[in-house]
C-alpha cells in the first residue's frame, strides 16, 4: 500500500480508537461488561451465544447481543430465540465491525439494565482484529474442524484476544482434533491466554465458561472501581 | 468510509484490475490455466489443492501453485508433498492476495511449462472477492461444518466465484449437513453455478472433479484460440 494510503488506514484506525475510547467509558460507567466474539466464518459463534445467553437468562442475569453480518438478518434471529435483546448490524460488504456502528446500534437501549453485552463480529480471522470496539473482553474462537495450525497463521487475532473458545468438541474425536497442538500453537502466540473447550450442541464446557465470564465481570468491576 | 477513503479504495482497485488483465494475457500466452481458490480459514483448501496436484501429477500434467497466508510456510511445505512447485506468499498482516503479488512470486517459471497453476488464497471470505488476480476460473470452498447459510451471509464471494466446491464430504454425516439447502443457498446468490461435492481425506469426488477442470482448460482454450 503506498504511504497516503497506509497514513489515511492510520486515521481511520485512530478515529476508532477515539471512538472505542468514549464506548468503553460508557460501558463502565452503565456497568455493563461487554465481549466482543470474533472467529473465522462457521466456527459456530451464533450457537455459542444463543446458549451462553440462555445460561446467563436462566441464572437470572440480563444480557444484550447486537450481530453483525454482511447480509441477512438471520443471525439475529437465531439470537432472539434466547429471550434475550437482540439487534443486527448489516455491514453492507464490510469485512469487520467498528465502533462507530456499534455506537450507532446502541439508541434507545438503558445500558445499564443489561448485566452483560456480546457483540458478534463479522465471521473474518483477520481484519476485526485491528478494530477496537470498547469490549472489556475479546474472544476469539476456534473450532475443532478448522485444523489445529490456526493460530499460527492467523496470528493478529489470537494475540489480540483475551480469552481462546475452542468450538464443535462434539466432532474432536471424528476431525481426529489434536488438542495438545491446538494448544501449544495458541500458546505460542498468545503465552498465558486462558482457553476453554466447548460444545454448543451438547453443551459441554458451556456452564464452566459463563461461571468463568461471571467471574471475569466480578474481576473488571473491581478494577473499573478502583481507577475512579 | 469518507468519499476520499472510497476514491483511494477504488484507485487501489483499479490499479489492480489493470495488473490482472495484463497477468490474464500473460497466462493465456503461456497456455497455463490459472484457478484462484478462496473460503473461509480451516475450509480445507490445502488439502484439497494437494490431492488436485497430485492427481494432476500422476496423470502426467505439470501444475504448480502459489500459497497466500498472513504467516508461515506451513502451507506451502504440505503442498510440495504432491511434487509440484510451489512458493508461499507471505502477505505480513494484509487479509488478501492482490494482482501484484502474484506477480512478483512468478520471477524464473517457465509458465508455458504448466499446464496448470493454483492460488491459494488468504483464508478469508469477504475481502479476497474484490480482488482479480488475473485467473481463468475462481473456486469458492465451502465446508460441511461452515453451516449452510454461508453463501446468504457471504454474497460477494460467492456471486463472484465461477464453480463452488463443498468440501470435507466424510463429516456430513456428523455435522448432519443439509446438501439440499445449502444447494439452493449456492443457487440463490450465484443462479447457474457448478457445485462438486468433495472429501481430500477419502478421496471421494476428486478425481472426478480434476476430469472436470481439465475440460474447463480445454473449453478456455478454444474460447481464447477464438479470440485471437
Amino acid at each position: 500500500m503506498s504511504t497516503r494510503v497506509l497514513e489515511l488506514h492510520q486515521g481511520i484506525l485512530d478515529k476508532n480508537d477515539r471512538l472505542a475510547y468514549d464506548l468503553r467509558r460508557e460501558f463502565e460507567a452503565a456497568g455493563v461488561y461487554v465481549a466482543n466474539l470474533v472467529s473465522s466464518p462457521g466456527t459456530g459463534k451464533t450457537a455459542f451465544l444463543e446458549r451462553t445467553l440462555s445460561i446467563l437468562i436462566e441464572q437470572g442475569c440480563s444480557a444484550a447481543a447486537l450481530v453483525g453480518d454482511l447480509a441477512t438478518e438471520n443471525d439475529a434471529r437465531r439470537l432472539e430465540r434466547s429471550g434475550a435483546p437482540v439487534r443486527q448490524i448489516v455491514t453492507a460488504g464490510i469485512c469487520h465491525l467498528e465502533a462507530n456502528m456499534i455506537a450507532a446500534h446502541l439508541d434507545g437501549w438503558r445500558l445499564a439494565d443489561f448485566d452483560f453485552l456480546f457483540i458478534e463480529n463479522v465471521g473474518n480471522l483477520v481484519c476485526p482484529s485491528g478494530y477496537d470496539l470498547g469490549e472489556a473482553l475479546r474472544v476469539v474462537l476456534l473450532s475443532v474442524t478448522e485444523g489445529e495450525d490456526k493460530p499460527l497463521k492467523y496470528p493478529p487475532m489470537f494475540n489480540s484476544a483475551d480469552l481462546a473458545v475452542i468450538t464443535k468438541m462434539d466432532l474432536a474425536g471424528a476431525v481426529e482434533f489434536d488438542c495438545a497442538a491446538t494448544y501449544a500453537n495458541i500458546q505460542s502466540v498468545c503465552p498465558g491466554i486462558p482457553i476453554w473447550e466447548t460444545s454448543a450442541k451438547t453443551g459441554d464446557g458451556m456452564v464452566a465458561w459463563v461461571e468463568y465470564l461471571k467471574r471475569c465481570k466480578l474481576d473488571w468491576q473491581l478494577e473499573t472501581e478502583m481507577e475512579r
